[in-house]
């Protein structure tokens, strides 16, 4: 544990990261001498993800005038690595011809992921630059529903008939001229066009020439629909281990694939969304502009000011109470700040655990009892522990008996909150990341002031 | 963005998810009335994957059933899919001749996976039940430290010398007996083993013969140092797209190479981590038992607790105040509030960052500024929204002033505390996940409750 606990920066940069402080700092100046040779010369060996990095992390005007002084190196799959935010601007920046080079050296699948989100302008800026055998591939990618697998796949597929040899097969592939950039199986299809099993390309080239492909495929485990969810594409190649998988259409015939890579990158950007919307943020990225950024975050402000406002509603409730007694007004922060943090966490694992399917018909009712009995254990500790410590401060048994109480009844609730909330949106068709918190707390909130202070004008007035 | 927060649960079971209720309210039947056919029948379609999430789902008196009734078809992928909390408990009611046959069909980077959190006995009753070749390939790479690239790399590398041709590789790879389960490249070593190039299969079936090895292979973007921490390894699969990567050890020779899929798994795992501890929760699964679970969220409690009675000893200093004015009682946790969830938006998006390798020294004067920038326009906006709120509630222009102003610098000071606290952790190597939430609540609570209760008691009183 404590070696991933403990992660310097400075070893992480040196190890899985090209792109440190100081070389970003002489790109700069050489940005600010004009000189285009030293430039270059720096920015060679850096890999297209680490540009967009470096283009994400400089200020707008420089990143205007290193785009023009590099132009001529400029690769289209940096444009592909780049944050939606700043992709526009780079494209208005970038000179039309060069534009239209970058944008022709890419793979039909990644031009899709570099259009969809631009506007009609832009969008139509790239597609012309496109012969027409790709643009009608990516216009056709671009007919199926955004976040889909069709979205995704590639349409260049490697395929054989099941009844063909080993033999067949490789003159096949030796012989043809667009292959694939990358792929790893041949994909055997039935005569209506069925996927019906993969072949690795290990297994074509250890099998002698006449061996059936059927006899060495292996089954394909998953096919998907085309217009299936980007976000259980990924999750069926996490869960299954696959490296690629068949796309098939309504009619069940194969349109194209999708590798690993493409889903690993889902997963990280469905990950990165359940840890924003967790916080109330919405899409977002460190090159957002303040305004951006402020739109993104505010209307959850504002939900979250109306929940609080509840809470002091219901604080008002016992406006006599907390004026004869003033130890309340200082002690209930605490009962509501405990359930808030037990809700998250009950609440968090919930959604995580919906996330990955692991919570099911199957065992919800046992997670409820579980967290039912840890927020009732959590609840007794810190009923003695708060009991205690009111008794001190305050010298009086009984409101340490009030605020015990309070912290049990609390922190169960906060349990019982923290799961049921999360499984009703999930039931109902919300995500169960993008609200929940705001509900949890107001619960936590509003039972713990009304226990505690409900208690209090009872037994201690 | 309305197809994505739109998810039904019964859309996604069907799409990417073979365990539905009913199959396992099935299964559980079959092993009720002890129908061995039947359960088999059951299984059978199932993916190993899926039968570890079926195991994790029952309660432990129908897993042990199930395992019993089901032993002869046990699988050893199932043990290293299953989590780690119920892999002890499964393996000590499986069979131990069963076991054995389980373990033996496992590729030996799978057996590291299953044996490494296993104790002592039961880790050794597995590695006796290998062979010597076997076992020895896992001692080695259980000598390499926990979450390394050694743990992950799978040992067996199809290699073959720079000068070869393609004909000669493959010709070797026809003639191997022994080739690993999945290959996509064929690594190139120079004399010394030191990889210098990746040839994908792909390429080398569609070239010729005579065709120099060295003149078809890709360079190698990432080698990875054997020690590296696998957090590492999962980001620069992500951002270099990898699809596998040579691991070399400390002379620079190849030792190992990894996949994707790893890699894919582990970024899985560090994005639950992030999740979890950033809501104060250690590493958790569905299936920890109710005493587990509590250790695992008691000592974040304990913290909150610590900084929750903070805020209340910050709140009696202002005892006199908030006698003489009970409003300020119910306004005060307002503050607080707004002051923790705008803090948790900007702490979470900064976590985020340093994780995805985006917030760097270039841009964190950018970043600072913006945040500020956010948390001022924040302020004046919600500043506007309670005074008004409590002028109308309280009738009193000079409280609606005091919680205004509040506002304000609580919202500037939670912006910045929720990018300064996590880069700060990081500089000082602690994971920024693990505990900024609770300082930075604590700061906004502190600060929301000095600057709301110390103005009032200056103005109002």
């Amino acid at each position: 544990m404590s070696d991933e606990i403990q992660n310097p920066e400075a070893e992480r940069d040196e190890a899985a990261y090209s792109l440190g402080r100081k070389d970003v700092a002489a790109i700069l100046y050489a940005v600010d001498i004009d000189d285009r040779e030293t430039l270059t010369r720096l920015m060679e060996p850096l890999h297209a993800a680490d540009i967009a990095d470096l283009l994400e992390q400089i200020n707008s005007y420089d990143r205007a005038r290193l785009i023009r002084l590099y132009d001529r190196e400029f690769d289209g799959e940096i444009l592909t690595e780049l944050d939606e935010s700043i992709r526009e601007e780079v494209i208005a920046v970038l000179n039309p011809q060069i534009l239209a080079d970058a944008v022709r050296e890419l793979e039909s699948d990644d031009v899709v992921d570099l259009v969809e989100d631009l506007d009609e302008p832009q969008q139509e800026a790239i597609l012309g630059a496109l012969d027409d055998a790709d643009r009608v591939a990516v216009q056709q990618a671009l007919s199926y529903p955004e976040y889909s697998a069709g979205r995704l796949m590639q349409r260049e597929v490697v395929m054989a008939p099941e009844h063909w040899t080993v033999g067949e097969a490789i003159d096949y592939i030796r012989s043809s001229e667009h292959l694939p950039e990358q792929f790893y199986h041949i994909v055997l299809v039935d005569p209506r066009m069925h996927p019906v099993g993969n072949v690795t390309l290990g297994r074509l080239m250890g099998s002698a020439r006449k061996v059936k492909l059927r006899d060495i495929m292996e089954d394909v485990f998953q096919i998907i629909p085309v217009d299936q969810d980007e976000g259980d594409v990924a999750y069926a190649f996490n869960q299954y281990h696959l490296i690629s998988a068949p796309v098939i259409d309504e009619n069940g015939r194969l349109v194209g694939v999708i590798t690993i890579d493409d889903a690993m990158a889902v997963l990280d950007e469905e990950h990165e969304e359940d840890i924003l919307r967790l916080a109330g943020v919405g899409e977002s990225s460190l090159s957002d502009s303040i305004f951006e950024t402020t739109r993104q975050r505010l209307p959850w402000l504002v939900v979250n000011l109306g929940t609080a406002i509840l809470a002091s509603i219901v604080i008002a409730q016992f406006e006599g109470t907390l004026q004869s007694l003033v130890a309340l007004a200082i002690l209930m922060p605490i009962v509501a700040s405990m359930g808030g943090n037990a809700g998250t966490q009950s609440l968090t694992v919930a959604v995580r655990a919906i996330a990955t399917r692991d919570l099911t018909g199957s065992n919800i009712w046992r997670v409820i009892r579980r967290e039912a009995a840890v927020g009732l254990i959590n609840g007794l500790v810190f009923a003695v522990m708060m009991g205690v410590v009111s008794l001190i401060w305050f010298g009086s048994p009984a409101l340490g008996m009030v605020i015990a109480l309070a912290m049990i009844i609390n922190l169960l609730v906060a349990g019982l909150a923290g799961i049921a909330i999360p499984v009703v949106m999930e039931r109902v068709g919300i995500d169960p990341a993008l609200a929940s918190g705001t509900f949890v707390t107001t619960v936590t909130d509003v039972v713990g002031f009304v226990a505690f202070l409900g208690m209090a004008s009872m037994v201690l007035l």
